[in-house]
């Protein structure tokens, strides 16, 4: 597959079509008032495994031949991107094999295991990771899917941008960025679907390379992640950089403390729990309030997979 | 007007459809799978104020005469109903008066003033607080609205299980019971659109008198409520008792470490952010696995107004 298009994205949404849900769109007045724009959530949060990333990897192992199928597939996410690769595969009947780093979060790794899928444990290190994941894809002849560089998962993360197009008009779409999976996914919906849609990516101020990225027309990738909007700590991806700097799309910075804030009106003005990643998105529309004032605007709620544990006192 | 019945519950219907949200009817297939049922869940933490109570003060507040909606409205609830009856009597432009004991969370107070209503403070007897409301009865000839006694406030709870049924024909329906203005008008629904569905009434088992009161056939009201639902503190009405007496409703008390857990999978699961006194009839269902098992089983979401500030701990 070489670089995707709108095409690959209408061809995911048919395949994804029997595994994954439409998820709603929800609207929420208060929030409106304090936008002074008419906004327009998408719940990916609602989404299976509770995040975005299941359509992405699902359009990847539905993609497999059935000789590719009979081999498995390996990644090496410990968060939603694992968990959607393994529930993907478990719904093809495919092995899953997912490598994870000591110290991983013990309940995001026990969720990836009851998907079913194999852990397989490494030194923290990035090339301690990319040769257990080469050492897999060799012994076993597993395929990658990498979280956000792959093709057919960017595809994928551009069905949620579809599906919202499709029930709603809109001026702009806002998206988290980490790798930019989901980012360059929306750019190929847009372009397809409503060329006239701008695209924002919203990123935290503690991982800002791709608006730095952006900003001077060439990737930067030495920074040092430093937020607690856990899955966007990732670096842009080549592909995911090029995607978004051919479509135009502008990026918003927002500090930690905005998307808190942003996080407490989703929780307690539409009462949907989403983590802190998807926050950035709606932080970043309140922040630069002139720039959406007056219009339709397309917030994706990228997940709701929030350690209870770790913010609930009780 | 004497008791009310399903004609009121459709006059109510009517009455509010300008003015309330018809909310979702949510499923989860986690949460089937551990009930050995069919779950639908309706969404009332997404209506407006994140309450049911909106529906039944909704209709008491548009079906007073011109005359009485020049004079206003008045209530002695700090909690869910008073902000219920503050928006409601904003939206027809009607005075409302919220009589509020010492004490009373600051937050809430908040709330209810934020839509327009006028606070009056009283100390934290009954005696003070029925005072008060006979006061402001007789100086300003408002109209009390109580909370769950008003058989306009009990004809409009009603319409929540009427849209219910209206999408999903149901077994049986289980909701949560503090007062009883939810659990009778969904009697009076039921009776009219669905006889054949069984209705339960989940109650906490440290506020459990609506299950003893079933139980020996005579209202009890001599109790001490020790739960944290804070929602369901409030002692059976008459009204209601006779109602869920007639219906044959049943009762299911569980305690509120099974509630707490019912609560936390709703979280987790369905990313809905509820409040104890909503998720006491998923543990119920629970709890009682073998009396649901199989079944197509509605249950209300009564509300979602948890305070985030006791819960979080950033």
């Amino acid at each position: 597959m070489t670089d995707p298009g709108f095409d690959d994205v209408l061809a995911a949404a048919a395949r994804i079509a029997p595994h994954a849900h439409v998820t709603p769109v929800l609207t929420s007045r208060t929030l409106d008032a304090l936008a002074g724009a008419s906004l327009h959530f998408k719940a990916e949060h609602l989404q299976r495994i509770g995040a975005f990333k299941f359509r992405g990897a699902c359009n990847a192992v539905w993609a497999l031949d059935e000789d590719e199928a009979r081999r498995g597939v390996v990644t090496h996410s410990s968060g939603n991107h694992g968990a959607a690769l393994a529930l993907a595969a478990k719904g093809r009947g495919t092995a899953c094999h997912v490598v994870v780093p000591e110290g991983a979060v013990p309940g995001k790794l026990a969720a990836i295991e009851a998907y079913g899928a194999t852990l397989h444990r490494c030194a923290r290190t990035i090339a301690a990771r990319e040769a257990m994941c080469a050492a897999l894809q060799q012994s076993l002849g597993a395929r990658l899917v990498h979280p956000y560089t792959d093709p057919r998962v960017i595809a994928g993360q551009g069905t949620a941008a579809l599906e919202l197009l499709a029930v709603q008009p809109l001026d702009a779409i806002v998206v988290p960025v980490g790798g930019g999976g989901l980012g360059s996914g929306t750019a190929l919906a847009i372009a397809g679907a409503s060329p006239r849609t701008k695209l924002y990516v919203a990123e935290p101020a503690g991982a800002a390379e791709t608006a730095a990225s952006l900003a001077c027309g060439k990737r930067v990738t030495d920074f040092t992640p430093d937020t607690i909007c856990d899955g966007l700590r990732g670096t842009l991806g080549a592909i995911n950089f090029e995607l978004l700097k051919a479509h135009g799309a502008k990026a918003l910075v927002v500090d930690d403390a905005a998307t808190l804030a942003a996080m407490r009106l989703i929780w307690t003005r539409m009462k949907q729990l989403v983590e802190p990643s998807s926050a950035v998105a709606l932080a970043a529309v309140l922040a630069h309030r002139e720039a959406f004032e007056g219009q339709r605007v397309g917030i994706i709620l990228s997940g709701g997979n929030v350690d209870i544990n770790a913010l609930v006192a009780a």
